[in-house]
């Protein structure tokens, strides 16, 4: 298992711009040459946008053989419009790769509720033929960022086969069930069930595990497609491969979260159960006092406290058994003096920071990755139409 | 029914450095001369600080006469000596006032995780000798104040009485029961039930309603004192008034939110409920895309639309039937033109931004005030302590 550029086989893909950025790349299609088995999980929000509900539909019958995606405007609150230019879009890169609608997953991300130049789509799916050339992951990564400052590709070797993850996502982030969008093609082959379990019980130790800024995005999607040309793989190795793939590209997406500058990991042990560790991770990361504090390098460990303390429903929590840490420094409940607190003010100067926290209830354990906030989030935010 | 500065009868106040803050008052005590009905709520936070803990023992008997509070260090997570000093400091000003230790609410707000200088406040506290002078609310006001950058103070009439609140805060706030601080001092005579009840409405409405930033403050205390020195007044033109100090105060609470250019009002209705109407309220005035992009006058109401949908467990709001609005102008579903995105974009370059929800489900309404993201939310926020 490494990082090194190897590639699944027969995968073929296209990006190329189609109106909706200014002269980069938009659109993005990968599409595996043989029948693949698939699994995905998308956005839970009630305005979840048509590409969403097509490729959900698709995504029920765990055989989807690619993906093709549009970025920069999410099509979403586009009314009958909208819905026609998602199935337009999909239906006619299904009918250029001579594969079924339903074989592909369409992802959207970008700008809510404006419609698509669907002519300037429509010539550019015009200079599409069959074959794409061979799989370009860079390629289709870079093509469906947003505010992303760099593209998000991770390549893991599995056995014989290959397992190569695309992200993107850097605002509007604290996804359930997915992140805003992210793909994961294999050679592997591994039967439709188990790829569905795997899949889940990594997305939700990974990209569940994600929070830029607490705001849900209409266009989650994560998929994976494995089309069997590298042979089996051992399922616990292939699930080990998928979850170091899935965290790495979800450390990627924490370190470039908009305006960020350090990644953010919050490590709760001693919960009760892993859930009450995940609720107590989440209030910390999503903290925005936390997150200023961590920008400026301020051991302000009582913040942390505080982001423990509000979740005011967790009654079996007691102050005083609550250990809090920034890495291996300890700050609470032993009252730290003046060196340990510059020591753990040069700790939160560096690009990573960990923050622990044992609540020494029992044995449930749930780590969450997040960055911090910094006054270029609000920045990229304040005119992102306009 | 006016914002003129009348105060209540009976009340003497003092307020003092006691070394907290650089010069700056830090210490305000108000108490009244004659014994007073009393009703408070404080924080829910897990990590409540020994000051809310003598207060809530306090507040039970429904009698307390009056306040105490120290600014600038919360006294939070400080273990047995900070239980000690809070407990030192109230019985300190009680028998100075001649009055029982369990008739005054004692509040702190700063810092977490630091112990008081308690020589240097004990120092100040014997220079303190009954009587106060004549109450001065804007003094007190004044020395509560944390990162405010004014204070908050406010009077009404009701009938023979009058009304006087004064509140800080200004971070972490996104107050359950209560706002950091709130006192509201009255001469008006009201049974302790019903002054229980009314305040607890009013603060549902109006403190519970605020959230600067989704943190919640350890230290959250609200207390209301009515000392019947005006006589009987009518019960519901009480609570009118209650309701319009309290309304004032928060406003101004979240005018002045920590690095807040705008006032954010999110009125919900067509809900469910009220209980639905809230928590879609405060999902918008909290979404930090939202509110980045109130600061920024971006009419992207997309985003409004995006914090709606990530209530996932709201299946009953369906995307079609909600309405949103930057106030008279309608955004969604009319998928607004040019020009009436340009009239938006005009509106939300004001001081005061009310956005508007409608579920077109029933009847159910709530209203919730918040304020703009800021670069310099993250500035002040980034090194507090440091």
């Amino acid at each position: 298992m490494d990082g090194q550029p190897v590639t699944p086989r027969g995968y073929r893909s296209v990006a190329r711009n189609m109106g909706l950025k200014d002269g980069e790349d938009d659109f993005a299609a990968v599409v595996s040459e043989v029948p693949a088995r698939s699994a995905a999980v998308f956005t839970r929000s009630r305005f979840a946008g048509p590409s969403v509900l097509l490729s959900r539909t698709a995504a029920a019958r765990q055989s989807s053989r690619g993906m093709v995606v549009l970025s920069r405007n999410a099509n979403v609150a586009t009314g009958r419009a909208g819905a026609a230019h998602a199935e337009e879009v999909r239906r006619r890169v299904a009918e250029i790769a001579g594969v079924d609608p339903e074989d592909l997953v369409i992802g959207s991300t970008g700008v809510i509720g404006r419609p698509y130049p669907i002519e300037s789509i429509r010539a550019g799916m015009d200079e599409l033929s069959w074959p794409f050339p061979e799989a370009d992951f860079d390629a289709a990564a870079k093509a469906i960022m947003t505010t992303d400052t760099h593209p998000k590709c991770f390549s893991v070797r599995c056995g014989p086969a290959v397992l190569t993850g695309i992200a993107k996502g850097v605002g509007m982030i604290e996804p359930n069930m997915a992140t805003l969008l992210a793909f994961f093609f294999t050679d592997a082959d591994i039967p439709a069930d188990a790829l569905d379990a795997i899949f889940r019980r990594v997305v939700d130790r990974t990209f569940n595990a994600l929070s830029i800024d607490t705001d849900t995005s209409t266009s989650d999607t994560a998929a994976v497609f494995a089309n069997g040309l590298a042979g089996p793989v051992d399922h616990a190795g292939f699930e080990a491969a998928l979850y170091a793939c899935a965290l790495h590209l979800v450390r990627m997406i924490a370190a470039d979260g908009e305006g960020a500058g350090k990644l953010i990991e919050v490590r709760v042990t001693g919960a009760r159960d892993d859930a009450q560790a995940k609720r107590v991770g989440k209030s910390v990361v999503n903290s925005p006092l936390v997150k200023a504090a961590v920008h400026g390098g301020d051991p302000n460990w009582g913040r942390v406290a505080m982001a423990v303390g509000k979740l005011e429903d967790e009654t079996d929590i007691e102050p005083a058994r609550v250990r809090i840490s920034f890495g291996d420094l300890p700050m609470h409940p032993e009252e730290p003096g003046d060196a340990l607190l510059a020591r753990a003010a040069a700790y939160l100067s560096g690009d990573e920071v960990v923050i622990g926290v044992d609540l020494g209830i029992a044995e449930g354990a749930f780590t969450v990755y997040g960055c911090d906030l910094t006054e270029g989030y609000v920045k990229i935010n304040a005119d992102y139409t306009t």
